[in-house]
């Protein structure tokens, strides 16, 4: 069971996490904050020690969210290559996901903290490192079960999935067009059957 | 011949423009503007209604910087289908150049204005409108000089490019790390050798 503070902390980071997402590290005041929660500032305070705690807090709100999601989709089946293709169908949809964040958190936060050089971007680089290097596990799990060509070289193809994907979120949510996430998916699905799969 | 009134018109936009790039329209204050210039607050405003006149200003010199940098790239070269090689060839070198501008233009612009709600958005839509098309005319011409195959979709495969292009910057930028941009470019070399030409 959470303890009161721990609900009060809780409530917090879900209250703040989209408003983080959509207006960015700087852009987000602590009026924003204490609005939206309808707490003080000593309040927030009692809780973060600081704005940059709340938004490293914020940005990993979202960005479990969206993985949980991908897991979501990927038990669907038991194969590395269709846990892959997986990853494509769920990235079909996040032009309405995302929208529902405030945004995609990756785009957002990667750009944002880089930009204003903030302690958050370590926190983006690791997320991304991370999950590229999941799904690089998927390639070499697919490599060893015979699913995949043994050449293919699994940190490169995670890193083209990562271009495709983060390229298409960009495009689709500037343009206000679904249709980039559909070509690059499209795009992707192909390349996964015909250049990886054995 | 440039008058006195523009020169400095034209200085107010050459100093703001990577501040502007850098940290995006809402954290950029009149302080961070009138420090850099060295001009008062009126002196800007003279030149400028308000601070959206003067981002938008700025947007577009580290656009047309960018796009006269491209077109000099394509001059080497009469063949459409050699033209949207060189454009490739531009964005292997595009980690270094995007680092003295501030960052891409596109991509930070594009993240922080749909963020933020500014006018600025609807400019950065139409300038990725506008070079989408130049690229789709450039797949037409490839068409009709029987460079490019006729079946191809010049405004798909154009947003393709974009995609690509813009993930691998996206990329590169946040984990700074130039090999996504180098991975990106080598596969659109491929797709543009072996899916487009004929």
């Amino acid at each position: 069971m959470l303890t009161k503070a721990e609900i009060t902390k809780k409530y917090i980071i879900e209250t703040v996490a989209p408003i983080f997402n959509r207006k960015g590290y700087t852009a987000t005041s602590m009026t924003d904050i204490t609005g939206a929660t309808g707490l003080t500032k000593g309040a927030i305070y009692g809780n973060f020690e600081n704005k940059e705690e709340l938004a490293i807090a914020a940005f990993h709100k979202n960005v479990n969210d969206l993985l949980l999601e991908i897991a979501k989709y990927q038990e669907k089946s038991k194969s590395p290559l269709q846990k892959l293709l997986l990853i494509t169908d769920f990235y079909r949809n996040y032009f309405e996901y995302s929208t529902k964040l405030g945004g995609c958190p990756i785009l957002n936060m990667g750009v944002d903290s880089n930009n204003q050089e903030t302690a958050l971007l370590e926190e983006v680089k690791n997320v991304i490192a991370k999950t590229q290097h999941n799904i690089a596990k998927l390639i070499e799990w697919g490599k060893e079960v015979g699913e995949i060509k043994q050449a293919i070289v699994a940190q490169n193809f995670a890193k083209q999935m990562y271009i495709h994907i983060q390229g298409a979120i960009f495009m689709s949510l500037t343009m206000d067009d679904p249709k980039y996430l559909q070509l690059a998916m499209d795009e992707l699905e192909s390349l996964i059957k015909s250049e990886i799969a054995s």
